[in-house]
């Protein structure tokens, strides 16, 4: 095994933590320790709540988050020799579960509290606590559903530099000003702006491990929030970014600042109900290197990789289609988000023929490795979307044809609700 | 072979042709022939532009084309039996080039006259001529790529019924009238609006079949154009529904109505430089057959379908990244057509590299089977788009650790230009 | 279309067929054409039994057919340049069906007239019609299978030298001579050995295409049948090479003198049935090209090969394991081709489980895309021979799991016998 | 994480182990622990030789190996409700190596002391030291390869029943009896007959785990070998039994008493150098059901499985096909075992092209994922065997293309050799 470098107790609160946890990017947050290019690694992770979740079957955690401290990361490892315009080589050796954790949750937040990719069709917190044996995952809120997870870290990437973390602050401060010019950003039941657009710098529960106490005022009022993935990689969701896959991160500061966190089990494309993987504290192990000049020598300054060849196989979809049109009818102009909106809304009605409630088919979407591709982008005013969902995942048949006849009429249990 | 029930001349224009070519939708256009439930029929088509581009060296046919008339198509086909509400399941048999006619061509338009997802950075009429070799393509305009196609058709739809046709006009004249409420819909180079919004009614050019002369008038000012995809599949442009798909399509009108066309050898995820896939005239083998009331049993007023399993099966990718951000830096709501729009832009800059100009590499985007995913939606304001290139398409060594010690230095041609 | 360099006619028989027919290898028999390296052909060819099988319900055919006048086959081309020690690169671009002749067969031979790999268990005389649609196929004699089929040549090789047919006939002889010391060679069922061992040069029912008549007596005493795969590959019956395949044939004459025929549209690995695949006349266009001295350079002296990315992706495998234990309980030595017949007789028990005869499953694993690995070769006296089933050529469920209440009593049609 | 029911101690030899060792198969064996139909289970392995091979640079330890006392596997295993004629459900959950000990190993034995597929070729003992990090596989003693591997456990299985063991044993003792009537029994260097042709029962250093002093002479003269798979699946080494398998195992006595062990990291198929795959101590998890007359609702008395969908799923093969012709020139009769020796040697030639010695390209054959398949099992004389290595494994290019200018003229370095 190789070395653990960052410890975490899922017993413990965040800020109690055997190595100091962040939650913010910033390029003044002192590294934790230091990896030799070549060297391998193993890290510890907190699932992305920090913790707030419970094993049970209320979704009472989930519309009661808190959401200012999120995510709960690991980091940031100083690579040797590392420099601004280098790449950050980083194979994802393996990842998993700890013994005595080995379970892992998805949620619908509430409309009020995070809401999700579908919150207006799915107002309220709801909760699904997914079984993880080894590769396989399975939930008692979706029954005869059973699969191989895609594991993946949700977030990785590099320390920005002050310039980057300032161009960050600066182009969401003006999106928030802006304010909302686009439909979606528009709460499709109640017709008023979705805020928020952009998550400003928070300095309520920041956690900027070992920084000096006088830096960290400062610090807090600029650091950039965890939420959205940048050119740093960051929070990127990328559901193939699994074991043996080989990432490529530019670098920004000397020594790169990698932070890595928010182990996902399995995702689906989008992972559209937010809390939208099968989220779990564990560990990861990564080997790390570096190319000196990379971002020039690869023609990029955003992150890029290659994919292992460990990921689910699945050969068996049923395809759904969404175009720019929106559930009222109203003609949106290429907008894939819309599109994907109502190839998501279809998919979920066709699962509700077997049984399953809307709320566990969203859930699903969400967590199983679910392809969701912009077909046709060119075709104005209608992007198409399509979301492909394996039908090797159930433990029954739900092939189209069989439809003919009408669906089964069973009950497939539910989710976990508020109370 | 089945009995063909649609034959084309690519000799002769889109208006003399064997049968008489559609290109708009139109409940009334009447039925070219009648097809039984469970038959299987070959249906011609021709190229989409109806025969508008040349196998030679000079784009000058792709900045000069005539837009109105297109698509060129095939159909309408009544199936009989088939009613509104039901679902019309269409397997797709095979298809394939002419044996005198076994090239295709790729295009990028002129801004002024089409234009493409990137036309601000690709504003020049361009093109490249595919030699089509069995389920092989290659072109003399793009050097050392090969790649099996996955063949399919761009476009497949049922006509809509007379009230469907007006709602997407209302929809669509709607969104005209609004004007660009959407980033997207601004031309990143000169900030300006880029109209058109959407396409409303074109009587010019309009072919109707052989519908009565005083029919036609009426018809060709509410006929909705071809272009973009909607509730009945039509321009879908999705490269999954290859040989061996089963598609499932909502009917409208007594008959269903079917109409194809738009064959494309290959074609990447989102079609990006519009005149987008490798574009052939050719013949389809299809089967077709009914599901009553369909689109209640299986919960989807959409068209939804099950891929073949015979797609170029690839596992050796590089995977680029993008996120809502602009060129500029603008920072954008969750919009994954600019997150798709960063990772083709890196993706192109990545094989440049390798001695290919910008021009080529947009187009092999367009055409190689290409992914394109939507992975993060939910992480406000970045939604992440990978766009995914198969390795196995170059022949020669693309591979990211290859770069350390710098790309090839070599030319690998140029594309077709205006003179 | 490329050129058609070989003309044939599915209701002539072989001898008067435009292009004369080769049946047997032979440095001599004279090119009917030559090909440039870099060139494209399409080659016709009959079915490999010459158009001895009819479509219609009786197994007649199969039980009188004459054996000696197979396989029929098209060329020799000459490779303009190809010398001894080259190897000729053959990229098989694409294959199929005539227009008007799209159905091909499978049969069990006769245990007196062919036999098969399970003769013992299936000693009568059986046969099932396809029909080919575009890329699918099924039978009205195996009802509720419908699967695309991996299309390729049975066979393809080049033309032996004169030291290398020598060569074959000496050492199949000795084979003859030496008699049965291999326990496969014994007829189960009987205790008897199984003659023949292998095929002298049979000058009944000889074509050897336009070779003189005074050359024709010496030729057909020493031409090598074209049953077994010898160093030019020949009827390698390897069910990968399909559309996009890439093959490496050693050249052992001047010009190569190429041949190809014994379509396939479908097999199973093994092709256990012994006439064996999805037999059917068709085309198939190939571009051949040479490489100097590639014997040398690539390290081998026989053929080897490039798989396409085009063949049937299934995930989704009952599996079975045979191993070199015979039905009799008397044990082998490490002889895989008994643990291929076990594996075969219990994947044959299980599809007998949901209502096929015996017949209609040994037919399916001769006929589908099924695996048959060597799984482990080393653990004496048994190896392991692996029978991989994809589940997604059935039309209704298969899995295992769903046995647990016991399978489905329906009848599904069944094969067709002699009269 | 499940509850461990067995633990190993690789640091201390087999017999003072915390649970007992199992190295035979016998029905009296007493179960160390007693699983719940249901219930997950984490079992601790042994690699299979006990801890006779050390992570240096010598092949002494393997010249040197003790084979009696091999394999040395975990249980046996009481399954609760179990009984003969039931089929044993085991879900292969996930597996891997113990922290401390990350590192497994391949190795050629000696032909005077085991052997291999091709020891007449490689008689002597060599040895290769992989490192496993995480789901990576490389190895210091063959440079520039690096692979996912497919991780599944080499045994697995059920006890026989007396009536069984003994039916074993007599057919078994009857085959050495019998001698060598099989041509790949005979040493193809020396011409002469290649003992043993089977292993019976040997007291030496037999470990029949907590059975009675009493009762061990006896049990020791009768229980059989771990070497060879059986009906009860035992030694099968199919590489595809990875994570995520669901594995059905005949019952043949009261409780099943289910024994696992010699894990490997990765193997191809036929495991064909004999200590064949990667080898290493470490753990697995299970899953165990129950299906109550499955044998019989089956239709199998021998082992069967549906594999994972995790695999490493490559598509870039290079291809070699070998025939029933040995390297002498001899013929035989439809051999698969000597087309895939023909296969083997000319992929090992292949591989020295690109500065590999042939001991290292044959135990890349041995451990990477390398599928070997049965093409053509009916076509007398020659079976035809193919032997296909992804191209992906390489760091480096080693398409057959790439050669038309000759290989790279390189040293990788070069396996352990005793002293």
């Amino acid at each position: 095994m190789p070395e653990t470098v960052f410890e975490v107790d899922t017993e413990s609160p965040p800020d109690e933590q055997p190595d100091p946890i962040v939650n913010r990017w910033h390029p003044d947050v002192p590294p934790v320790s230091s990896i030799e290019p070549g060297e391998k690694v193993r890290i510890e992770c907190l699932d992305w709540t920090g913790g707030q979740v419970n094993n049970d079957d209320s979704a009472n955690d989930i519309r009661d988050m808190e959401l200012d401290p999120n995510h709960h990361l690991s980091g940031p490892f100083e690579v040797e020799g590392a420099e601004p315009g280098d790449m950050l080589v980083v194979d994802i050796l393996d990842l998993g579960a700890f013994p005595d954790h080995e379970w892992g949750f998805n949620a619908i937040f509430d409309q009020e509290n995070g809401g999700g990719f579908l919150t207006d069709h799915f107002p309220e917190a709801r909760k699904s606590i997914w079984e993880l044996d080894g590769v396989m995952a399975s939930t008692r809120h979706i029954e005869d559903v059973r699969f191989p997870g895609c594991a993946h870290p949700g977030i990785l990437g590099t320390a920005p530099s002050q310039e980057l973390l300032e161009e960050w602050n600066e182009r969401e401060r003006a999106l928030i000003e802006r304010g909302p010019d686009d439909p979606t950003a528009v709460n499709h039941e109640t017709g008023e702006a979705e805020p928020p657009l952009a998550l400003p710098p928070e300095p309520n529960d920041v956690l900027l491990g070992d920084m000096d106490d006088d830096q960290v005022d400062d610090a807090a009022e600029e650091a950039a929030r965890t939420i959205p993935p940048r050119e740093n990689a960051g929070n990127c969701d990328i559901k193939n970014l699994g074991r043996g896959s080989r990432v490529y991160l530019p670098v920004f500061v000397d020594g790169a600042n990698f932070i890595v966190g928010d182990l996902h089990f399995s995702q689906g494309d989008g992972e559209i109900s937010f809390c939208g993987a099968i989220e779990f504290p564990g560990w990861i192990d990564l080997k790390v290197d570096v190319i000196k000049d990379g971002m020039e020598k690869m023609g990029t300054d955003y992150a890029m990789f290659k994919p292992g060849y460990m990921d689910p196989d699945f050969s068996n979809y049923v395809v759904f289609e969404g175009y720019s049109v929106d559930e009222d009818g109203t003609q949106h102009y290429k907008n894939a988000n819309i599109g994907m909106r109502r190839a998501c809304l279809d998919a979920i009605d066709y699962m509700t023929n077997f049984g399953y409630s809307a709320e566990q088919a969203y859930m699903l979407l969400s967590t199983a490795p679910v392809e969701s591709r912009i077909a046709g982008i060119v075709d104005l005013p209608n992007t198409c979307v399509t979301v492909s969902v394996p039908q090797e995942i159930f433990e029954f048949d739900v092939d189209p044809d069989r439809l003919a006849d009408g669906g089964p009429d069973e009950s497939r249990g539910d989710v976990a609700k508020t109370s």
